[in-house]
């Protein structure tokens, strides 16, 4: 945790001998890659934008080695960040491993001073975005999400963590600002303001770029949620939540990178998911050679949209009733009949929010991911900017309808119909 | 701040010797006082629930001194309470002395491991509340307090405090969870069921206490009010800001006593004031010799109710406006004409949720000093337990409205107005 510290003495960014080197002082790691170091395979393969991410391979086993840059990876040593996201990273995975051991990777040795995660490798598993990308279903996915999202959000939560329990991990977290502050530009601030980072489908969408940056209503609603996104201690929020960061099979399915995890609004969380499951859509149309191949895989993503949600509210429902332990809404304060039917109600209204919220955060990330600095290989790999900027401009309706209105909507399947309605070309 | 260290070591609880020795060895203090320790008088005055507080007068002027106890006072040493409470009541005092120096007891000297403060003697002030028990009404009571609850709960907000920094701050009083807790259980919780520590006049209110308990939507009600104090970190709140904590004359307005400080609902403080200027509306009557006397002032409490909202909604609104600086609504967003239309609409929304949240925290603080552990001196001093049942009767009511239907009211003026159809015995 002591930055300084790690950046002054022991830190340096890992390459293939020193890391040989490390892994083989690890015994079981050492066992687990079988052989010695001269006998393991080292890749680097990281494609995120943030950190190294090396693949070592031996003849027993493998193991994914992260490990954070001191600045950031896509744009460059301009633009510093703090190694202690490593300690974030770490810390959020320990506690989901709690809840869902099977549903994260399994960490097998953590370096404070190095900002260095040694994980179990996950084979033969793909990043779900290429999966979907592809054409794939996975017929395990919204579930394991649904119960991710349920799991790791209710756990955390005044709904059955004790409040000074929660108060103690709150104030850890509030230490990873700087991750914080990344999604609070990128994704509240940039794509609704002329910023240096933002990109887009240029010429084409420098129209619907300039009329969402004069959106007066959008800007609004969008500095909202930033808001909530500031002040919302509901839970542990994975803070990264998108397709990129779950790696999946037919038969599992496991979330991976929470170094942006922090005390925030459960919405944050949900949304993310649904948001990368909606571009999934929108960008189909621009991966087909005949128009109409992918509908099947289109109507499957959207069946998808629904069920994370709806498996979500489930068993989080669930969770409230069967296991509660919180300091909110005691249940022996609702143990007589018309206390029964008063919590449901509370719930109802309860879960009602939670959908507005993960709508308008869905919103969000939609347009960021068009306007903004990252984009996402859904539509970055549609090669022909016409068609691919028709696809965006799509995400870009439908991230605003669900930014200004999304509270309105009610129901994820009015969500959805919104989205197909978009999708045709008819009015949202 | 390390509690182990001050009850280990220094801590002692101060009496009268010890205390003119450990004054007299403050130059400042000393000086402000003038003379020797031998000619100073010493008072213990402490009425409140938690510490002790001594009064100390010397030749040229006098000090406050506040001490901690280990203990809650009222209740004994079977209820441990941390030593650290005097830490964040004096982070809070010089906090708001940043914004409103005028309105808060000046800091001359705090020791952490005595768990503390030495603060300006303010004299001639009255405890408010004791002061509208009498009948005083106090020209600058409402503008004072609608400045003190605009300015710091607007600059220690993610609207002008810039979100590093509020996160830094955030952390530090998340430690403050004794405290927190105090108001979860007595506040939110005990009032709605069988808890020993509950009590009311009796058997007057039994019937009452019984109905209240078994009303599913209010309880479900107080619930997701917990759960807003729980994980909304809107601003960093006084945290008991009752008519008990704020020492007034004509001319000047203290408020004192924030050692419940810590990032919640700006609604919570804001509700703790109007719910204690309701409470003293509802007892007039009980006080009264001859039936209607106190006509006029209960009017005026009712106008300061008004008058302390849309004081602090202007200045708050104001802040936001001309001052901004968080990383919220960053103004630069809104700088063009359908920006600062869109800002308007933003800020009422806004305003519209900050009102019901503070009706609803109020009822809640209404009823719990009917029927929790601490009750008020306003229906307290009222001997005849029949006129005192009927006036606390009328709190139960506006109560329980505000709780469950504070947020559909719309409008102070409204509040105002079941207030007094309540006074007079009308349906609400």
């Amino acid at each position: 945790m002591d930055e300084t510290v790690a950046t002054q003495t022991r830190y340096r960014a890992m390459s293939d001998t020193p890391l040989r080197q490390y892994l083989a002082g690890l015994p079981e790691v050492r066992a687990l890659l079988g052989g010695g170091p001269e006998a393991w395979t080292v890749r680097e393969v990281g494609d995120g934008n943030l950190n190294l991410v090396f693949i070592v391979s031996g003849p027993a086993g493998g193991v994914a080695v992260k490990q954070a840059l001191p600045y950031v990876r896509l744009v460059g040593e301009s633009w510093p960040l703090p190694l202690t996201r490593a300690f974030f990273e770490h810390e959020a995975l320990s506690e989901q491993a709690r809840w869902v051991p099977d549903l994260v990777p399994r960490v097998l040795h953590f370096d404070a001073d190095l900002a260095l995660i040694v994980m179990s490798y996950l084979t033969p598993h793909v990043i779900l975005r290429k999966g979907l990308i592809h054409g794939t279903r996975y017929p395990r996915m919204a579930e394991d999400m649904a119960r991710f999202l349920a799991e790791t959000l209710f756990r955390t939560s005044d709904l059955h963590c004790p409040a000074a329990e929660k108060k103690a991990r709150m104030a850890l977290f509030c230490g990873n600002t700087a991750l914080c502050r990344i999604t609070e530009d990128l994704v509240f601030t940039d794509p609704y303001r002329e910023a240096p980072l933002n990109r887009w489908t240029r010429p084409q969408l420098d129209g619907d770029a300039a009329a969402l940056r004069a959106d007066g209503d959008l800007r609004a609603a969008a500095q909202r949620l930033k808001l909530k996104f500031l002040t919302s201690a509901e839970a542990l929020v994975h803070g990264d939540l998108h397709t990129g960061s779950v790696m999946a099979t037919d038969a599992d399915t496991r979330v991976i990178d929470p170094e942006f995890a922090f005390y925030g609004p459960m919405g944050f969380d949900v949304g993310a998911f649904l948001a990368n499951l909606l571009l999934a859509f929108l960008a189909q149309s621009g991966h087909e050679e005949r128009r109409g191949e992918r509908d099947d895989h289109r109507a499957w993503l959207l069946d998808q949209v629904e069920a994370v949600w709806t498996g979500f509210e489930a068993r989080f429902r669930e969770l409230w009733l069967r296991v509660g332990g919180g300091d909110a809404f005691d249940p022996g304060l609702f143990a007589d009949e018309g206390g029964s039917a008063a919590l449901a109600a509370a719930q109802d209204a309860y879960m009602a929010g939670l959908l507005a919220d993960s709508l308008g955060f869905a919103g969000c990330k939609m347009i960021r991911r068009i306007l903004g600095l990252a984009h996402v290989e859904d539509m970055e790999s549609i090669a022909d900017p016409d068609r691919r900027a028709a696809c965006e401009r799509q995400a870009l309706a439908l991230g605003r309808l669900l930014v200004v209105r999304g509270g309105e909507l009610g129901s994820i399947r009015a969500a959805r119909q919104a989205a197909e309605r978009i999708a045709e070309g008819r009015t949202p």
